[in-house]
């Protein structure tokens, strides 16, 4: 198979797009891609201060090598979720990561803040990932607004972007409804949320990722019982096959016609934000939710006859 | 297995309600699930006549039979399409079943009207599908009308509604996703559609008639490609295999939390609509879109040499 572009020997072939192309020309796509998914969006403006969550993962750490080749202003931040081993390894990607790219990094290490995440999954009786995903948000915002930056992104790609939606959509939830999408406006004392790697698949962020020799963290997180929605991701796999292009047009055409119905019907809904008493977040509670986890984990531990040492 | 209600050998399993029954309480089952469609959705108002759509396959005869049995009054309608041996296959097992259970029926055939759908094929450059759709359409609701039904019934099952839905969703088509229902109000000149089956899946459709001895069509029609849906159909049965209860959960979700978006949206903006100048059917423009087709193919078939000598 030849590149479809300079007809050199094709590294990466792309049935979605009907193409194939060589290592350079892949790249081009993958810039191409991302150039579009920022302008159309408006994600990015002249001189403002990006910060890219990093996991140590091929999507973060591409979408923070991207951005930074096309010469956007970057910061990494990386949240040590304190899960040993696990966490200690993805870390050392990204520090590496960083260090070789000549990047800068910020790291959150929730030992320090009081929440690692072993004692949220051991004192906390909710699912340790969604605890997990909500204490980590919060740190990217906080870190967003106190140290100056507009712009917070994060590597969501394609595949999680439409499985998200799928799920949103079978459920037809339609607060979540009204506002998923690759750019989130900045309010409320939230950051601009983007994700700029929206129109790439998960092969595509891979065969980046493996085309740039990124070193990426790949272990699954010992916590979590399986990824979530791999199901889904399995049916929009024989979708696409059956339908090249399936994917992208169900996620654009949600964007264009889905969102803006159930957009209309949640506006005025939204609640009150006032900043947290503890860590100044926006909630719509005295204490954000965040702040009430750590509190509750900091009160269960005192109270635990058996707790870690560490505590 | 035993039948969850009375503890006889079961004959139908459902795996989506988690239960089994015998023949008598799979037929309540069927019933309660008919009659809470019809509650629900306020479908048949007292002393209301209901005509049925009857295809002659499972869903439509299926239906027709247990109105009749719930003390409904109603009639059937069939549409002999002209296909030659399908439609009098068809046909047969439609008067056979309505003479069989006493049940009045009235038959439009398409070759008397001008509009055989070989004809339909052969002279209109249209996916032959979607004109037959239409040409039903019109002649379902045209006899309702200048007959004296209020409302209109047909055999869609929970199949080919979740079927649909999500060919509109993965479109994001609004226009009609703010009007796809078991239930569509009489106005601007159309009688009201009902689909008392929607609650119902297709293999309890299937069971129903079997078990209620229904002598069916069931040969595909020799136009059709295949039928539609049919990845949908595997994909959802996939789905529903994974986590019982998916269907109902999209359809009903749908009408409670996505309709409701649409159709605001859409409000205000429904065409004009004025009596066709030919059959009288709302329509949009002069002519409606049925009565266009039978002049374009009288036309097209009088200017045909190679003409079928009938035409």
């Amino acid at each position: 198979m030849k590149c479809r572009k300079c007809k050199a020997p094709a590294e990466v072939s792309l049935p979605s797009h009907n193409t194939a192309f060589c290592r350079e020309c892949f790249a081009a796509f993958f810039s191409g891609q991302v150039e579009k998914a920022i302008r159309h969006h408006e994600m990015i403006k002249p001189g403002e201060r990006v910060l890219v969550a990093l996991s140590g993962g091929k999507d973060s750490l591409g979408l923070m090598l991207e951005l930074a080749k096309q010469g956007y202003d970057v910061s990494g931040l990386h949240v040590d979720l304190g899960i040993p081993v696990s966490s200690a390894a993805a870390r050392a990607k990204v520090e590496g990561f960083c260090a070789l790219h000549n990047l800068s990094l910020r790291v959150v290490e929730l030992e320090k803040e009081g929440l690692p995440i072993p004692d949220v999954k051991r004192y906390i009786n909710r699912p340790v990932c969604s605890a997990c995903g909500k204490i980590k948000r919060h740190w990217f915002n906080r870190v967003a607004l106190t140290e100056g930056y507009q712009v917070l992104a994060t590597g969501h790609n394609l595949d999680d972007e439409v499985a998200r939606l799928f799920a949103n959509t079978l459920r037809w939830d339609a607060g979540y409804l009204s506002d998923q999408g690759p750019c989130l406006p900045s309010e409320n004392g939230f950051a601009r949320k983007i994700k700029p790697l929206y129109r790439l698949s998960e092969f595509e962020t891979a065969c980046h990722a493996f085309l740039n020799g990124i070193e990426i963290h790949t272990a699954p997180c010992p916590y979590s019982g399986g990824a979530s929605f791999t199901n889904h991701k399995r049916l929009w796999a024989d979708l696409e096959h059956q339908s090249p292009g399936s994917k992208i047009a169900f996620y654009d055409g949600f964007l264009k016609r889905g969102r803006p119905a159930f957009a209309q019907q949640e506006e005025e809904q939204g609640p009150l934000l006032a900043p947290c008493e503890r860590c100044g977040s926006p909630t719509s509670t005295g204490l954000c939710g965040v702040c009430r986890l750590a509190v509750a984990v900091s009160e269960r531990r005192a109270a635990d006859p058996n707790r870690d040492p560490r505590g």
